[in-house]
């Protein structure tokens, strides 16, 4: 409805849990090949390339304040060579866009609003305009957690043309999705709706369909329907790591968002901190390692990712993906349920007892998740929604049949799911 | 989706904008057989007794402080002899239910959250249990703007079965639809959300389909989906009066709550103040009137009202109801628009112009608003969305054909609307 | 120089903290006579009685919600016969406030700002005016955490009627002390100005010099001059007990009012929970017992109230009052710095290590609080201060004579205090 | 009882409301010597020099963003040799605050908190250290209306040298005022306490005593005992100008922040917009003029300001002093309340009448304001104000002798005020 393209909730790989701000070419190269090998008939397709690939030095998830950053003659951003050896010579991203389309895969870069900040204080060019970078720049606005940049003020002459030269980049490189950070919740200032005006109208003009993602969260829920309007995801919380306390809330976020979903406009859980992560970040004090959520957890978070039909971007190295990390990401029901479902929705929270539903023209799904810290059995109410599913049940972790009756007797296990569905 | 009634959004009449606090049987039987003759055949059922119908003394819309009310000996309150003859002797709404449903109509009341004051001072029974009114009531819960209740503790036991015998009493009496006062935003407090599921769970236990209409507004955004699985409509705002702030300031709301449009589920842009209202009730400080809005103003009110999908329901006094008045409840695309449409969204806003589209099986709308006090060209954006619909269009308001390119030229008045349908 | 009493920090004793609502005349009386045996020559004088002493029923700290209290004609609470058995025949508490008197000391009681609930839903006559507790009562204003009384609305006719009449029936008692509660912060609107106003008319129209004391805290320092231009003393902090956390939490509140300390202004850091507590009160979920604070605790405590000279209230039982309890309040350099001190003010503060400093014409007062859990060396800033002292330097606490030199090693225990004082 | 300096309300003259950001050094020297011959003997001795003396650009009080500044080897700001050409060959201000001195009088300058931009971006020295600018510069640090400076991050090693590096240099040039701004309150960030506790400890190290005042305002309440210990004035409003409207808010603000007046420490009601003013400043969207405020809001100004005892410091070009403006800033009367009152306060506020009183050892004051827009009577309680002062009133504008008698007849002007005084 609102948009051509992203009619289902996208699906793909970044590279900031397990690279921070430091992923390498031939490391997305090699997330990219294991994704067209392993998951691209899942409906896997994006590869995001996240922040600061235009920082020479960047070496983990750390920024380096004021640092210099790797700029073309018009106050853009470039890819450092160091970095991104294929971008030499002024290629930008295009070859490397090219190989992952090569892979049948779609490629995604990761950019902070604004101007670049050395481009302001050294008074550069902007592409298409006689206005410099000191003259679009907001006087009164910056990123409370990255020095890269100034923001734009949209009242300016030569706004637009800053961020139509930027996307007239992008599509010459072949960028598929277009990650914008700073933006949705600033922390300073709120969400920078006049900001996400222009990049909205600079990707309409540019010739080239580009998801656009916004972050961080949380988005307020009072711009719900102008993120709709204007994005095809938006974040829900801040970075999400792997621990309970931040998925636990995902719950309540979810459940505020459902009416949020829809075709092409998708709020967004964040990444899926799952697999083998961490390699060189380390964002939330942890180090290199497999996940640190529970299988349980893991089930959970999958579940409640799908049902919602919250954006899939996966965050572990997919050099290292295990049989298990794969099992969840290729299920068949969930896969239905995140492409196909509708209506889905919280109906029921109490106890730390959590109802969904959902249904696809396929099957209807009842999912009951047990958020506390001890088994639990289903509330009696689940009962009502799952005689809307009707007479057998598939229970889709435990693979297998079940009876109303069943369900009676049945357990969660701590931070557990269970997910019925229509046979 | 969320309940089985209340598919489309409600229709009715509402005794508040014309006799505030102090309405009469005659003047309710009135209205609804004007209803019957006049608008039932287009969809108009609801005829609703607003606040205080409980207190003899009544008179303007003014409350008259911790003054005695009408009870049982369970706690309820009962209609008023004095005011509503028909309840004479224990028989409470039902012999004026009867009267209108013999017309063929739904019949409402409006209650106050909560339980009498008198009742917990005097400490008096609650029906079907042991506990008392001076064991459910809440310490900490009043209504800032009228004494008559204090809020019910949920948490406390009995508590649901005061609820249950209200709405026990109510369906005996025949009462379709429920307007509960105090709880969608109650200034003091919030939400009492845990006032809203004992509600819900009374009239899902009642044993008869009730609509639930919360008040007032503006409801937060943020429970915005704990509305939808708990009530049928819940308001935007305060209560909305004939002047054009706000009017005006309905649009921005609208704006933010389109996605919480859906079956069952109903964000109340508030009651219309149109034909004659103020017989009795001067909230805002005027008197007896014919609507203060000027016909471009009930235009547009009209227009979003119908698009947006809010609840109608007529302030005025319908055994005054002139032809253009009744021309607006009567027009058959807007009731397409309101009954049928889907999808609908605000496009464009920028410079008090504002673009709302919606779509039924039968056609497509634009509309196109003029918030400023000057007339206005439509936005060139406009042409894109009237692409949407195809070659010839329809003007509704002026009714008459059109092409795209008569649109370049033409004007709205201010405050006005241009609808533009499918032919 | 705000008023002619409570020239210096008032000294007595509360019933709260070991009888909650439910003190007693023998308890109030035997209170009194260890006061005036025991702590009358170190300037300790009014006794309290809080709040409920018009309450039957009262048998702990917790309310009765919505239950009968004792009241004259005139919609004004009198103690109940049953606890203050000398109250009987109309007498009130004239005879308990002259057995007070008569040893010398001064009487006080709480009482809830408004009027009673039951006063207004009965429509029970005001003293002195036509108007009736209906006429008065602001129809939003109740205490979010006693049921007792509704606010009375100053604007309305009556309204100082009714406080004259309060006053004047208190003034007949012999009250010397007024703790007006549920007014300074009122959790539920903030601060009751408007009260506030009434109170401090009626007590000066009443004849009868009354220390005014608001509560609970805490207080907004934005209405600092206003609380210094109506009222002897106010509170900074809800309900202070016998916990570590609270008590660390008081310096910060202490160091932002310091400003507000003056002849007659007392900003109230609330009772001293020492000694024998909680006989008849639970209200932080303990039971009878000697106070939790450490010694080094009480020190801290005794030595921060008497720097900043905040009004001393002892809250143990005066009857079981030990030695080492005695001894802080009748310590004669704390009282020398509380009744004489000026210019009392923090000076320092960093890594829980926190500097005061005041002076009397007698001496000079350099206190250094170690707020960690671990032994501290003192500051280094602290030397320049205790230069300001002179040459010898005598600690309080541990009662003997040092250099600055020796200050240099020196160790703070954990919750402890070193006061110096020139010799 | 703060500091040993600025035991009395400083005053002087301030270039910004008569030439913004842009004044130059004859323009300096012309006020300077205005003040030495016409109001030196009156107690007026600072002549201070506003913001951006760093930026030859400046024209007018509008800031040019991003633009290059004038700075030393160091990470310094020095003054654009242009606009002050004494300061040429690395001669800092010294040979002006030489000339200014050498009249009698004091010399001060305006700061900016924090380290250029430009020194961070290039990574400029610091003196005394080996950290650099991008060292010590907050990452999260801007003024939201003025591009020049990065706050600088306290908890940084290389924070202190920095400004102890300023400090020096300021007393190397002779500054005995230094107006800090962006840091009483920052618009975007609050207080700025960690960089003001550095510039304390800088000053107090200097060597030379420096009057410290904190801009702009509104600073916080919560704070007012820390701007006690760390500055010598403090703003209490966002820039004042000549309209009616801010001038009467500026009643409620002293008198919340009347018991933060003492010695060394005082609450700042900004410039006084008297006399000719708006020379090259545009800040409030007027032109070069006489003041706007009538003689009446004049005499209402100067008699709030000296019985509040804020700082006066004059915004007017001295070198068009008129004698109706002189006379108001060499008032007797004024000059005792201003320099030596006590305990001033506001008694009374109600219906747009103000009483404030204050007495010093010579006489007592009773000032009476009227700030309604029609002439109005003195409130009665104003008659016990005046029995405290005694026999015979001198009234200071009417400069007549007065009965308490002739009170009760006498009218306040709209926005006027009486003061009487002691004969």
């Amino acid at each position: 409805m609102f948009r051509s393209y992203a009619q289902t909730p996208p699906k793909g790989w970044n590279s900031w849990d397990s690279f921070g701000a430091s992923v390498t070419e031939s490391e997305v190269l090699g997330n990219a090949e294991m994704m067209a090998k392993s998951l691209k008939d899942y409906g896997w397709e994006y590869v995001v390339v996240d922040i600061q690939w235009y920082e020479p030095r960047a070496d983990s998830c750390a920024y380096h304040p004021f640092t210099e950053l790797r700029q073309d003659n018009y106050s853009r951003l470039i890819p450092a060579e160091n970095r991104f050896p294929s971008s030499r010579g002024g290629q930008g991203f295009k070859p490397l866009a090219d190989a992952v389309h090569g892979m049948g895969l779609n490629f995604g870069i990761h950019i902070m609003r604004g101007i670049p900040r050395q481009a302001v204080h050294n008074n550069t060019k902007i592409w298409g305009t006689q206005k410099t970078a000191r003259d679009i720049a907001d006087e009164n606005s910056i990123c409370p957690w990255n020095t890269d940049m100034y923001g734009v003020d949209a009242s300016k002459e030569g706004a637009q043309a800053y961020y139509d030269s930027l996307l007239a980049l992008y599509a010459d490189w072949g960028v598929d999705f277009l990650k914008v950070d700073d933006i949705a919740d600033s922390k300073l200032y709120g969400t920078h709706t006049g900001e996400i005006e222009l990049i909205r109208k600079a990707i309409d003009g540019c010739g080239r369909p580009m998801v656009l993602s916004l972050s961080p969260g949380p988005a307020p829920i009072e711009f719900g329907t102008f993120f709709q309007r204007h994005a095809n995801m938006w974040r829900l919380t801040d970075d999400l790591w792997d621990n309970w306390n931040q998925l636990y809330d995902m719950f309540g976020r979810c459940g505020k968002w459902s009416a949020f979903v829809g075709s092409g406009t998708w709020p967004d859980c964040d990444m899926l901190p799952l697999g083998h992560i961490g390699t060189r970040t380390v964002a939330d004090g942890s180090e290199a390692r497999m996940t640190r959520f529970t299988k349980d957890e893991q089930r959970s978070l999958m579940t409640l990712w799908s049902i919602f039909r919250s954006p899939l971007m996966f965050g572990g190295d997919l050099r290292k993906l295990d049989d298990w990390t794969r099992s969840l990401l290729t299920d068949p029901y969930l896969i239905d349920a995140h492409q196909n479902g509708r209506d889905a929705r919280e109906v029921y929270r109490k106890d730390d007892l959590v109802i969904w539903v959902s249904e696809s023209d396929a099957r209807k799904y009842v999912a009951c998740f047990n958020l506390s810290d001890d088994p639990a059995r289903l509330p009696e109410s689940v009962e009502g929604w799952l005689r809307t599913i009707g007479g057998d049940l598939h229970e889709v972790w435990e693979n297998r049949t079940v009876s109303i009756a069943d369900v009676e007797t049945a357990f969660i296990a701590p931070h557990g799911v269970v997910l019925y569905v229509s046979k």
